[in-house]
């Protein structure tokens, strides 16, 4: 299989996450998102969206971070990233739509580009970025505050955890203060796995 | 079961069609979005996020549509929305996640509220609205142009048609121009069953 992707796409991230923690080989490939290589019309034959994360498969090319991270875990079930119960896959489920849905895609490249477009100062887009990740994070925080630890839903990462790191990674980046003490804790517990480590952006081959 | 919605909310019309197309009772109960009554302290002891849709169940409350929707076609699979070949079902699902993830929430109405915050006037906003649509739909009618109609992914409803529908309605109030007529071709598809046809906003007792 080939990933196409890029060292800093959060979504890219957690996809290398899923293939690191069930030990699936993959190629990567990059496309630098600045440069617009998204846009190349050799990637827009395989991703008519033109955005990363792709995966070539043999069953062809999937797409959207979640929906390849779900066919990954029904495909390689071992280990799992949502457990058996239906009710605990919901919140699991929700918990990464709160990053990847309410969060990730309004802090985006694209959208910043697009608030710059609409009058937005530097300034402004920056105050947005940090707003929409602090908001994000806290509704997060709120979700999971009950659950045991150390992972956001208990003893072993999930879909829930995938989302989360990559985004606290964003949310620094854009220097979100007081980021939630239950966030960090689950965070230092899947950093400490080598699938979470290995993958992280300074550590991808096209880093800059 | 109990699910707090709102008529114009297109996240609660997503599960309205789902409980419906499986003949899933419950009850409804409104917050006002525009006046904030997802705000109210007893709405954040059910739901922390204040948002809609939330949906009571015996195993709890479950929130954000599309966690919400994979639960109901987990517990009650008949009509299935994801087909049983992983491939596919990750097809279904990154379409709905074009909708779900990349498109209502660039334009649900804490985002807009958010962008006048930042400066932009009412007609930037009006213009971002349309525009977040337009590129939206665009995306969902490019990945989905190969499939057998007349739904988006061939002779049944998907979890996908589920986000298309709503999402048309809001193009609409935003006054998108040339909505795509592979979408519009699956709507008409959608629309003629009872399930889409009577959760439709305008239809819900807590229309104005």
């Amino acid at each position: 299989m080939t990933l196409h992707g890029y060292w800093r796409s959060s979504a890219a991230w957690r996809v290398r996450i899923a293939l690191a923690l069930k030990s699936i080989p993959a190629d990567q490939v990059s496309h630098h998102l600045r440069r617009g290589e998204q846009r190349a019309p050799d990637y827009l034959r395989l991703n008519p969206q033109g955005l990363v994360p792709a995966l070539e498969t043999p069953q062809g090319v999937l797409t959207q971070s979640l929906a390849i991270i779900e066919w990954l875990d029904e495909t390689h079930p071992a280990p799992p990233l949502l457990p058996g119960d239906p009710a605990q896959r919901a919140r699991i489920r929700a918990a990464a739509l709160v990053i990847a849905a309410e969060t990730h895609p309004l802090q985006n490249l694209l959208v910043l580009k697009r608030l710059r477009e609409y009058g937005v100062d530097q300034e402004g887009v920056q105050a947005w970025a940090r707003d929409v990740n602090a908001t994000g994070l806290a509704a997060l925080a709120a979700l999971t505050a009950d659950n045991p630890g150390p992972f956001l839903f208990g003893a072993a990462p999930t879909l829930a955890d995938l989302c989360l790191v990559p985004q606290l990674y964003n949310a620094r980046r854009f220097g979100v203060p007081d980021l939630p003490p239950r966030l960090l804790a689950a965070e230092a517990a899947c950093l400490a796995l080598p699938a979470f480590a290995d993958t992280a952006p300074e550590r991808q081959p096209d880093a800059e």
